[in-house]
């Protein structure tokens, strides 16, 4: 049995998520809650020593990373459903796609969001309670993003961030204009992966996500929303919502 | 025919040329000369519109990017000798490597080459000629690197990218203290991927790597550049030096 370890169906977590939905594959799934911290548990660590979700397990062997996760379920668990084209040229174009994610989109794209959410839960804390989580974080890295969450992230730094945003919806747009997925003429892990960081951009992020400035960019969300995997998904397993207390 | 296109056996040009030469395979080797941007150039560019090299031309289709070339090269030209392993888990091992490296230890490792050795070729332009190479090239990022190495990166960013080369070659060494090779028990893409950004830090960075703080990693250095195949590398293609001119 396939047990996968994640937060809600966003970012990461979504990545392997949907795949597993895509290929209609039975797993376990084992929710942690980012609000109180589980991933950086000690019986979480001992799963993932580096404290990050998602993480799979299958037949006893730990899987980590979420694009890697992805792209094992395809070697490991092969379905009639394939989220990889077949064509070397086209998997290689495929990965260029799910790499740039991984080093440039996401990366964005996140620290908007902790901006946004985490530091709300970060300001909930006492110095205590926060000084006794960030020693749980394995990642120095992942650290100073949760001292800057919390003391606020430097303006410059969020413009820029904003800039790389931008680059990014524009790269996915024209890219998208003349094709109808990412990669390979067919629904792949590429839009997969993608998908994951921009789904809800045109709300959250509506001033570059719209039908005027992106219109294939939306269209592509649309299309991917309205797949039956993907409804399912929104239906089965809830979101979390992090952002500042509502009234 | 496959044709590569690629600087000299260093950082990311060295990944797509180790693999060629472990599988054994033909190719047409055009050789780029980073000192005169050949790869801004138009004709390079109308081959991969990024302007980035390493970049492999394969019946008509162009494959970029120095990891994904590696795993296309698995993918379309299988030989005898196998980079990657066959077991899943362990061939999700070997990504894990290979992402690393291309989302933390090759960019710390990278600002500080530029720091020593592009920033001597930035700044032996005229700022006329400076402009006019920027103009060329097509993404917003490498503009702000090109500029901060002709400025002088900021202290405080050279400071961090050290810490992180310090977190990298730990994480390296910790790994192989008790495993001869990366992923899966056998040499694959996790390790040439990590030698074509850690070999040769035994002298540039002789303070974090030698034999009384990482032996693991420098036996591991030592141990691939024993390899035929990387002996045969060396002396066929010719490392290029952009350090500060020479007395």
């Amino acid at each position: 049995m396939l047990t996968l370890y994640s937060f809600g169906p966003a970012a990461n977590s979504m990545k392997p998520l949907l795949t597993l939905y895509e290929k209609g594959l039975a797993f376990d799934g084992r929710r942690l809650n980012p609000a109180t911290f589980d991933h950086h548990s000690d019986w979480f660590k001992a799963i993932n020593p580096r404290g990050q979700v998602p993480a799979l397990v299958d037949g006893g062997r730990v899987i980590t990373e979420s694009t890697v996760i992805c792209e094992y379920l395809e070697d490991a668990h092969p379905t009639d459903v394939r989220l990889r084209p077949d064509d070397h040229t086209d998997r290689a174009d495929m990965r260029v796609w799910t790499k740039w994610v991984d080093e440039y989109f996401c990366w964005c794209v996140s620290t908007i969001g902790w901006h946004r959410g985490v530091s709300h839960m970060a300001r909930a804390l006492s110095d205590e309670a926060f000084e006794a989580h960030l020693a749980n974080i394995p990642i120095p890295e992942q650290r100073v993003k949760w001292r800057r969450a919390r003391e606020g992230f430097p303006p410059d730094l969020l413009e820029e961030e904003m800039r790389k945003i931008g680059v990014s919806v524009r790269r996915l747009d024209d890219h998208l204009a003349d094709h109808e997925w990412l990669a390979g003429g067919a629904y792949s892990l590429a839009d997969i992966c993608n998908f994951a960081i921009a789904n809800g951009m045109q709300f959250g992020f509506a001033e570059l996500v719209n039908a005027a400035d992106t219109p294939h960019l939306l269209r592509w969300i649309e299309a991917i929303n309205a797949r039956p995997a993907v409804q399912r998904l929104f239906a089965e397993v809830p979101m979390e919502r992090l952002g500042p207390p509502k009234d």
